[in-house]
């Protein structure tokens, strides 16, 4: 098949039952979220390439799909917008441009697709949707607690029940690489390493720390660290004195007290070593994993300099969090219940003498809120009914010239191959009403 | 303001009551599309650069967002990818891609955003939604009166009943342009000329035509049409004998006949030089008016060949059209209440010992569903209460040092201005219990 119909890798296209599906989920997450008082905010699906631009750390910045200048800027190859990488970024921006719309604290959600132009393979895609949620302007340890437990509760509504919440602070981290003496410049791409201890492994990341040029000695204190039995127990010993990392230290345990006594799902899990690869966090960060998916499902934390960066310097503090949520549909796979997108009636249409009639009928039943189809073909009446019935469509309607003349309609029940005539004037509204009293009944049973 | 703290030109941010106001009216949309027997696609948002091009005619080619390729490619300056421009295009592909997943007869909605670099002015913006449907497979005629059908009931919901429906068919346009001995390497510009016609006036388009190198004697036959009193006369004269010309007037007939007696908001008038700028367009096309408007509120047509084209040669008829869902708002604007996006209730922090009472009760409320903030600034009880009121959140929730040793919470109507304590064990059972009887009284008295 030529490329040209092919969706783009990475991208997929959604058929009716799976929008649903989706649908069911962002409602089920929009309303914990505006329970938990996030409200919605939308923002274009590209911004300024310099808004995007030293925002996501070293990897991050790669994955940046940039659009081309248009018109007679084309030829230049240059780009001046670029595809939302997440909604932070953007959020940030919105802040900054105005001021004068948002209160002293915002607190919003954001669902809908971002892009990063990532190796395409399992539960990752270069289009996927994220559900964040955000508070600007709350240095508070509460708004911290209010993301998380708002996440955690939209997961536990979406049936996922068993999770960890790996929590830590860049101020830990920080505190970290002071201790083993790891020199200034090294600390970002230490940084960079450490984000992947989970899927390479301590040797790997000690390899990699190497290569960036640390000293040997700062990655031999650090590795006793990260193969410690218990990692977190070293790291309290290690940044026992004052400074940040006690600091990151006792706002982890400050979040901790306030979030376990109130989560209804998964459990909370302290990891010094967590460190959320985007370059703007200053606080806590945390990442939630489940099952045998080695990504995270949820992440967030908080980023205290990034508005004020943008909006000129004042600084505003910020923190949030986002679902990952094509990852959790493929861990609730096959759990959900498919909503049926068939018509419920299909009007038959005997000849093309009698569309009009036909198409009456159909308009009857709709504006009575039945979904209905008219027969789009061109087979006889026998032919309609068989696509109906393969279709799933439970009820056919006919009208045929005998039926016109005596102003009758047949309504056929697919499933139990049953039919009867009634008089044309007012079917509609009977059938709906009759509709509705069945699928009162099948709620009641239910 | 720097340039990097703006949204790019043509785009919007959407804040929480305008979103509501978005999503309701969207929601309104799907349900009338939905009894119609339309289900949603979703594709992604941008698709191969080759897939879009040479669709959208000169004009629409020029508008196309283009996303540069990534990685060592993005020196090269070249685009793979292109954002959406339409939904039809896609589906078109989605239908090449997938004709193993799709009946006899494919109908289906899509409403979401599309890209165009068009120059920004009032409702128009470079990124805005549309709401299509279209059906494939079905040369009926009765296909396209469903779309017609569908998109003015739409408009109808959305409390628009005000509208002229312009129809016309691309094979009256082909019979005129053969009429008027126009030369067949004149035809397409003569219709990008033509397109004009409601913007730029009949002079104007005669004045292009020459420039574009037309025969005089053709554009003077055609003025005549155009500048006729009633143009459709003209036409109908003009088209009198056999030919393509006389088959799309007798299928704008059909059409007018089948949608006609069914409508019931707007009216149907026949638009003899009614082009419909894309390329793809094969029979009926019809653009819909309303107000002082000059753009169109909808538009769409038939396009048989667009699909096979794709698919490898086989044709598929194909149908189908699209809301303007941003000029048809503008036209609403202020009709529509807003929707409330402010939390129910605040519950104070007394101060910072008691952090996580304030916390545990605000989760007791959510869990009951009532939406609920806490306090996330640094003022006392007063400056909390002084803000939820001007918030307008009418209820707040105080539990001080005394009010906790008796185990009891305040509960204060910031409206009435009247506060009252009650036992905090089931507090929150209880007051959402008492806000829905509020909210069920309330739309009983509506």
């Amino acid at each position: 098949m030529a490329t040209q119909r092919l969706a783009p890798a990475g991208t997929r296209d959604f058929f009716p039952e799976d929008v649903k599906l989706r649908e069911r989920a962002f409602r089920a997450i929009r309303e914990t979220f505006e329970r938990y008082g996030f409200w919605p905010l939308e923002t274009p699906a590209y911004e300024r390439v310099e808004l995007l631009a030293g925002k996501y750390g070293e990897e991050g910045e790669k994955l940046i799909f940039k659009i081309l200048k248009r018109g007679v800027h084309a030829a230049s190859g240059e780009a001046d917008l670029a595809l939302r990488y997440d909604f932070t970024v953007p959020l940030a921006r919105v802040v900054a441009q105005h001021r004068d719309r948002i209160g002293p604290v915002f607190k919003r959600y954001q669902i809908g697709p971002v892009w990063r132009a990532d190796r395409p393979g399992k539960a990752r895609y270069r289009e996927f949707f994220q559900c964040d949620v955000d508070t600007v302007g709350s240095a508070s340890p509460l708004a911290d607690a209010e993301v998380l437990l708002a996440l955690t509760e939209a997961l536990g509504a979406l049936g996922l029940a068993d999770f960890t919440v790996r929590l830590n602070s860049r101020k830990v981290l920080q505190g970290l690489l002071r201790a083993y003496a790891l020199p200034a410049e090294h600390a970002s791409g230490a940084l960079v390493a450490l984000d992947k201890l989970d899927k390479i492994g301590a040797d790997a990341v000690a390899e990699e720390l190497a290569e960036r040029g640390a000293p040997a000695a700062a990655v031999a204190e650090m590795m006793k660290d990260v193969r410690a039995a218990s990692p977190i127990e070293r790291v309290r010993e290690r940044l026992a004195g004052p400074g940040v990392g006690a600091e990151g230290l006792a706002e982890v345990d400050e979040l901790t007290a306030l979030v376990s006594p109130l989560l209804r799902h998964g459990k909370l899990a302290q990891d010094p070593f967590l460190v959320r690869g985007l370059d703007y966090y200053t606080g806590p960060v945390f990442e939630v994993f489940s099952g045998d998916l080695s990504s995270s499902i949820a992440s967030g934390g908080r980023y205290d300099e990034l508005i004020g960066a943008l909006s000129g310097g004042k600084s505003l503090p910020a923190c949030g969090g986002s679902l990952g949520i094509e990852r959790i549909l493929l861990l609730l796979e096959g759990r959900a219940e498919k909503e049926d997108c068939t018509a419920t009636a299909l009007v038959a249409v005997w000849n093309e003498e009698m569309r009009e009639d036909a198409l009456r009928l159909a308009t009857e039943l709709r504006r009575c809120g039945v979904s209905t189809d008219v027969y789009l073909g061109s087979g006889g009446v026998k032919k309609q009914l068989r696509q109906a019935s393969t279709a799933g469509i439970p009820l056919c309607v006919l009208c045929g010239p005998d039926e016109k003349a005596r102003g009758e309609v047949v309504i056929r029940d697919m499933r139990a191959g049953t039919q009867r005539s009634e008089p044309a004037a007012g079917f509609a509204e009977r059938l709906a009403a009759e509709l509705r009293a069945a699928e009162e009944r099948g709620s009641g049973e239910a």
